[in-house]
């Protein structure tokens, strides 16, 4: 089974919390609000995708490579998580 | 004027992309999508995140500091905008 | 007065630092010390840089965009550093 | 055989490296450059820190993930690997 089905209920429960941080945002613009309190918004949105991405690539890590037997499964998996940690290392 | 109303229809504009980009995620979580799908419109999302953070910073520096004649006020508006940067800096 | 003047004793402290956890490297990778070792020890010339980068950052937002009066030079100052902040936010 | 001994020629190379360019840093702090030359040089010194960072991270996972057969040697070295990569996604 997938990681992401195994924690689809924890994982929607992120994005919906980041689907509200964005309509909040997207208030404090509509409402003129001063920036450091779009400033912070943004900063805390930035943090819960920060936050989902390190659930994803820890499930990824554990389901894909450690839980899989199979040698060659392993590799492509890997390729597919590598990609988005060196994203990072920018 | 604040550069969040300075810039409110482009800053709204890329708001909204990013409210669209966590509703496909969402469906993207319950539909059980494999999980590269996942990790790549996460990363989508992260980009289009620090592009918004970018363009936030970018405009508070220039209209709070560079266009700013009170240096006093500089001095305040460099605070509320050095904490958000420092945060990238971990 | 540039503030990598203002502040050279500060500066040149950090870099030697970081000039010795650099040589620290070295040699466990000599030794050939195991791997989670060497992952701590880059982790840690990262957070050196980061905060040598938050510094200097720190620095030029305040002596050329706060102490400066003069705003075309505020200006030519801000894309300076602008480019550089921007690369923290890819 | 770790991928640290594996790939030492590799990384020593990336370490000297690295290592010339805190020296050529701490010349320019020594000789009052100006700053735009400080930044980049520090830009360029965290851009070298990030790819050694990403080639022992890419070591660490295909050496002791996908190579390893035994599960619990993957999940023990699934942790020393993990807090690294989580510190990037702060």
């Amino acid at each position: 089974m997938s990681h992401t089905i195994r924690d689809q209920a924890k994982l929607l429960a992120r994005v919906r919390r980041l689907h509200g941080q964005t309509a909040a945002l997207e208030k404090l613009l509509t409402n003129g609000t001063e920036c450091s309190a779009v400033l912070q918004q943004i900063a805390a949105i930035r943090g819960a995708v920060n936050g989902l991405m390190g659930a994803v690539i820890e499930g990824h890590l554990s389901v894909h490579l450690v839980d899989e037997p199979d040698q060659a499964q392993r590799q492509q998996d890997l390729e597919v998580v590598l990609q988005v940690i060196k994203s990072y290392l920018k």
